[in-house]
């Protein structure tokens, strides 16, 4: 069976899309074909996402799932009136906060994704430059002012890690990868000796990491098994020797390994 | 007044987090103290975080918001006899969707933010890949490759906007940015003419972008109101002469940005 999903905001869409995503995700059986409508933001465009919703009835012959964050009640409500099964987020929960806080909600739209606090929005934006900055071991005299520092063999997935956490949460993340020569030391290289607390070490299964390397230079003697199942074993016995703390990140999203590393080193999401 | 707010979560605390954001980004007036708290899984670590709920209500001496996007209904009734505001996402809405989906739901926990299809996760991970390859115009042989080209003047919101792109929607974005060599030129450069078509402008005001090169680059002519200004009309002018869609990013967060763009240049976000 197949069902429409709309996830329709006046603002960037991210908070329908998370949470929808997040809902449907414990439908394992349904197949879903999900559609984000953002920036909904006047009747007219109300009007044009109501015949998308009216052609997906036709299409699937049964009402789609609706799930909006419009915060304007008579957009919110011109498009409840077409067929579908509404999950009003904002209706739901807004009216019982206004009773807790006692007060009036502001009722503006695009507050969720909006710069609200300058000084904040800088910091990740500038945490974004330091990862790229401070990708792949390029530049490691700006160590002392990263949060972490991810280290791992190359392609264990160091570098959308730094990205994420850089991004979503503003924390300084600079990643060194171990090459050959820093594993035959057998002991940390003194670069990551100076800031030994900030390691945090990323390690995965010798298999998938031949797959990742192979994407990148087929048939290389650095995507072959044996030189996969080799840098794995050194690295792990490295982080076991120097009591770093590790993640598998064999069967972790970027999401995953984010949250997890942040929450294990006890690392501050900003908003 | 100072308020509390718990985002609870037995995965990754990525959608009570977001949700959470939303909706209380509508109380302009209130103070909140957010506290993310992923991957309560066990009744342990609910238990303790019961007593952080209660060490907050002695603090604030009022009662928390308590927003949970936690599946197994043991550990949320553990936590729903403290003494907050619960607002039970799970609860609230996945007895409805089982209802008009006409199955049950899997309750499983974290399946939001897993790896749920391998080839769509590659795909985002390709993507980043591909935004830091072809960062700062440095390959433009993969152009082809391309679903979008960011081209503005250096510091713009070119990057972080590329790879929010491609880490939330898996889409290849590349950037190029104008050199004032490429300026004088008063046309596209060549390697940007064959891929016209996927061509989108960043713009910014230039008291804010001299101040962005001033924190780079500081008391530079690079970061000089003059220079910037001179930049910024230049390329304005090429944007308008050249029929380039294009977007102003100076109020913008990197959110807004990349969705305003996904959504004017009418691109899939991927899962």
């Amino acid at each position: 069976m197949k069902r429409t999903a709309f996830f329709i905001s006046d603002g960037t869409g991210i908070t329908a899309e998370t949470l929808g995503n997040s809902l449907l995700s414990q439908f394992d059986g349904i197949q879903f074909n999900k559609v984000t409508l953002p920036y909904i933001d006047t009747l007219e465009k109300a009007h044009a996402v109501a015949l998308q919703i009216n052609a997906a009835v036709e299409a699937d012959q049964v009402r789609p799932i609706i799930l909006d964050t419009i915060v304007n009640d008579e957009i919110r409500n011109y498009i409840a009136q077409c067929n579908g099964m509404m999950i009003d987020v904002f209706a739901t929960f807004l009216k019982p906060l206004e009773k807790e806080l006692g007060v009036h909600s502001n009722y503006t739209v695009g507050k969720t994704h909006a710069i609200q606090q300058m000084h904040l929005y800088k910091n990740r934006i500038e945490s974004v430059n330091f990862a790229i900055d401070n990708d792949d071991g390029a530049r490691t005299q700006q160590y002392d002012r990263a949060d972490i520092i991810l280290v791992g063999v190359s392609r264990s997935g160091k570098t959308p890690s730094c990205l994420y956490m850089a991004l979503q949460y503003g924390i300084r993340a600079a990643n060194y990868p171990f090459t050959e020569e820093d594993l035959s030391l057998k002991s940390l290289p003194a670069c990551l000796e100076a800031h030994r607390s900030k390691l945090y070490g990323l390690t995965i299964d010798p298999f998938q990491l031949a797959a990742i390397r192979h994407e990148r230079r087929p048939n290389s003697r650095y995507a072959s098994l044996d030189q996969c199942t080799l840098e794995v074993r050194t690295i792990e016995r490295l982080f076991r020797q120097e009591r770093l703390p590790c993640i598998n990140t064999t069967t972790f999203s970027v999401e995953e390994i984010a949250t997890r590393i942040i929450s294990e080193a006890k690392l501050v999401r900003q908003p």
